[in-house]
């Protein structure tokens, strides 16, 4: 039994949106090839060794970072904050938690200025930062725009083995819970947590880790995803494309799963819904709903449940990953042991998956 | 070994397009709910034993007819031919092939004169008529269109044993192929075939037949097809959503793929391209090649290959089936002994569902 | 000249957003019509004096109330704040200031609780609220979307005489300024702010004031508005859009306007961009730069600068007019006097609209 | 008084569809940056003088010409039949109507062969071709596909000043009349026809004549065509945008009109509606109706009306325009001696655009 992470009496940093992901990957060039002559994302500048992309709407330096490195792996998560006191907030916050905290004047990484990192109690290297170079925002850019022009960053997704422990040390940190996937015996299998008034900056999904589940950008439309499915098969790298485009139930919105050279998931995402009021309904789902996830049902591939990037620590180290004891949502869902329903009532077992094989 | 059906002296009726479906179906009421409530196909008229539907664009008097039966099964494959003097070609025609033929002057189902009904030489209950009740065509009508509003009858898919056999027999009766699979041994998987200048009015999937494999209805655009996956996942039968959505390799057209109550298949289809042209270029597909039924290399399911519907002959009663004996698709691309490919040259077994398993 | 209104010190409110609207129609059965019929809101409740409407992602009691009475007008604007406690905070602040406040603890409409209703320093008619009945989120229920489906209030827009001076108000209020436009003498024809990270909750737009421009609701993608106008076509009241649907140069959205039968004006949106960030950069347009309310140039209808609502006081009493001393945006883009660009250095008198007369 | 052109004896070819168009401009660098740059249409190939372009669905060499000339002109509109021997069909056809006649068997551009072009009794230079070299089908092509694809040659709309005699030759050619707008009187405005199955491959526009109105490509979906607008704004070229977007009474589709740099208009156009029965219902709108040429009202814009663009006879010399003595669309349904109705019954005068100035 792991117990909780206790709730620090330092106020937690007033934290605005998810920012940006720093990745690091093992061949700068079939990255590019990815982010950028595929997808789309524009390059903000970029050196032999990183390149720093954005969104069409970001007006901030970056909302991605490669970085060459020796082992795939993230080496940071960062959070935009309210202003640069709330870095100073964030440093007494972690301090109090016990938490190994770096801070540098100058920034981890170009176009950032003041930021601290952390390695927060879930394992997960985490940096705040205000301060950051404005550069264009190319909303308006149209003749730039591509068929799949990704808009925004959505959110962030977490391996953590212990759901309402992560969940309970994010809402410390200030975040909303506000969906989540249970089973009537009150396993949490997933949570959805967020501070802009959408339904995640950052999922917490039960498995083994701390790792990282997949990063996730916006677009405007659902045919700008499957423009990003078309042009994959136009390239023929179909196999690159893991799981969707489909609905989800969770956040209502439009998804596609799609993995980079490196392996590192990337989810293309749009029209969740407003969850910006302070009563906001939680939305939970039954584990054994087989809409939870797909809307339509659609078999989620092993692979998604299981595979998730390693995280380093802030001396660029592997963090360890713990594995999960509670049951595991693949388990209970897919296969021999799982099973799952259509409709409330109906039994069924390894649904869809299972008829077809 | 299976001989050529001859190609008859007398010349093919000219046909159109393919026109409507009579399908039997055992619960007209759950059928009824299907396909106007959930689909949104418009009603002709109806009685107790009997619904006639249209699409939104279609100006005849209907695209399907559902009969209350006994058994659920496909009474007929109705194409309209270019003026009246076809149907008596098209008497003459399967006369001259020794196949059973059956004129009404009066038409087999409301809404249609004289038409000819006959069993063809693949054991498909096949109609031909021009005379027609025009309705109104409602492609203006915007209040009374739904989400996912069906605009068009597109195509047919048969199953046969036998696809070179079939679509030489096809072509003796005026049709082109525009796309196939095949293999390098020269094994034909399926063929696509076309009066009308799209990739389709029928297609011959190799199978043990005669059977119906499914019903094609066109809709405007891709978020057409979401809509429809939507509401099925919001009436909770996302169980009856087979296959999709996705782009077809075949035809590059977006589709999806749901069951009626019976297990009738009905394809939602959109986007493939214009084919009228004389030397329209044959498009064929390696059985191998993981893209070619789905563009994304999501795999196909089981249940996709193997099951259809039962055809009636012309007295009512089932035609028997005969089993494929040439390879089958789902053999040489799913599972142990089949492997698929996304690159060429690359080689890889069981592909993607081999992997999730 | 105008006096700014003075800065309480006592705190302002903490909005979250804006809410719903209230406004009176003078033939309910009309309007019922047009916002349930046509637009698909959905009804939460009604009886034979007012309807309560929301939107298909809403959970709040509803967005819209249509009120039967003798003169076509808005009776309030509604803002949900984020606690009880600012309810009170909003009496104390609009006290200072000199307005009229009425306060009731069951709420001035159903479906909400303890609420004030003030008379803004600009004249208008505003409501704070916390308490407020929940309902369905329809998010989900997609067998009940139409192809036009509202899913969200957006925002509304004010007429005032003094853009500057309301833009001042607003901000003491907590709003932030995302767009404006100007012109080189510094001249402010109109201002977006925003309590919710969109480009608006509130925009003032320069004129005969105060007066109602518009209330609007977002959709999802661009051809749920197109389907809006289709639909209004087929029910042959085309002549009820007024304006669009286009491009906005400002918000970057997509957008229609449309007339009510008592001709309150509605607007359809979708796809503005975060502004959440507290140094998202202001975007200044010329107030010449003939793209800066359509993107494509398209021309601005003269009625859509000179008609809008009245407002009424707490006693339902039409609200004074006060005239626009500043020039107006009209007079200076349009017609003999005046003048916009395609690009900048170009010069064009009239332009489009001009041509074509 | 004009008289009707003769039906030949000789039997018309048959034609397959509307192919290409082969235009002079005068700045053959500027036209490559709207039709290559801008639209996005694919070079086939090009010299100094030339550049030849197709849709992404195309398999014949081009859809477009582009010659570089003195005077901005429509050289050619060229149309595909059914075999070589359909050319020699031609050349009867007209020789039999006294027309200029001119083969040539190497073609009169690159990528065609045997080609026969006329000077036709209304005036154009028309082209008939069967040899056509192939090239690449760039349909599954996807990482080549913009925003805004063009994906097929749709149509070709010519002015003529008398409209029933132009379509009774067109009928005599083995056209189809697909609608048409009338008024009381019997007055022909506007008559479209068609070959392939679509509403049309050629229009005929009452005007002075022969010019050419525009010629028309097809996107697969609206927001395609949004995405053209939305680049234009963005390239500051917004004043090339002339109507639109938005959707046709007549043909249903939903339509922009742009000017090219010599003037030349350009419609993009998606989604009308099958017309390949024999007996397909004849549409026909009236002048006055509001709706017929915008479904949503908006208003025709003047140069619409007027503008043109000149045709050349097989010398390359401008040919002469005759004057419509018919009344003119624009002079009944715009201004002070037009009117307009969106309700049958209803009276208007200078719908909408006459209410707002």
């Amino acid at each position: 039994m792991t117990m909780d992470i206790p709730t620090p009496k330092a106020p937690a940093p007033d934290i605005v949106r998810c920012a940006y992901m720093e990745l690091v990957v093992t061949d700068l060039k079939k990255s590019r090839e990815f982010y950028v002559d595929m997808l789309g994302l524009v390059v903000t500048e970029e050196n032999e060794n990183e390149i720093y992309l954005r969104t069409f709407e970001e007006f901030i330096h970056h909302n991605l970072v490669l970085r060459q490195g020796p082992v795939a792996a993230v080496a940071a998560f960062a959070y935009r904050v309210r202003s640069p006191e709330e870095v100073d907030k964030a440093v007494a916050f972690y301090t109090e938690l016990g938490c190994r905290v770096e801070r540098r004047k100058e920034g981890f990484v170009k176009g950032i200025g003041d930021a601290v990192r952390v390695q927060d109690p879930l394992g997960f290297p985490i940096e705040y930062f205000y301060e950051v170079e404005h550069v264009e925002r190319l909303a308006w850019r149209y003749e730039l725009h591509t068929p799949g022009a990704l808009v925004r960053l959505d959110h962030f997704n977490l391996v953590t083995p212990d759901v309402p422990r992560a969940a309970k040390h994010m809402v410390d940190l200030g975040f909303r819970v506000t969906e989540d996937i249970e089973d009537a015996e009150g396993t949490v299998y997933a949570a959805w947590m967020r501070r802009k008034p959408t339904v995640h900056d950052t999922a917490m999904t039960g498995g083994n880790g701390p790792r990282m589940h997949h990063v996730a950008f916006a677009t405007h439309e659902k045919h700008n995803i499957i423009a990003i499915c078309d042009k994959m098969g136009a390239l023929r790298i179909s196999d690159r494309i893991e799981r969707g485009p489909g609905r989800h139930g969770v956040s209502n919105a439009f998804y596609l799963y799609i993995l980079d050279p490196d392996g590192h998931r990337v989810e293309v995402y749009t029209q969740d819904y407003w969850t910006g009021d302070p009563d906001n309904p939680l939305v939970t789902w039954d584990v054994h709903d087989n809409q939870r996830r797909d809307w339509w049902g659609n078999p989620v591939v092993p692979s998604w449940y299981t595979e998730a990037s390693t995280v380093l620590d802030l001396d660029g180290n592997p963090v360890p990953v713990v594995e999960r004891t509670h049951t595991s949502e693949m388990a209970v869902t897919v296969g021999a042991d799982g099973f799952s329903y259509t409709r409330v009532g109906d039994v069924e077992r390894g649904f869809k998956l299972g008829e077809q094989l």
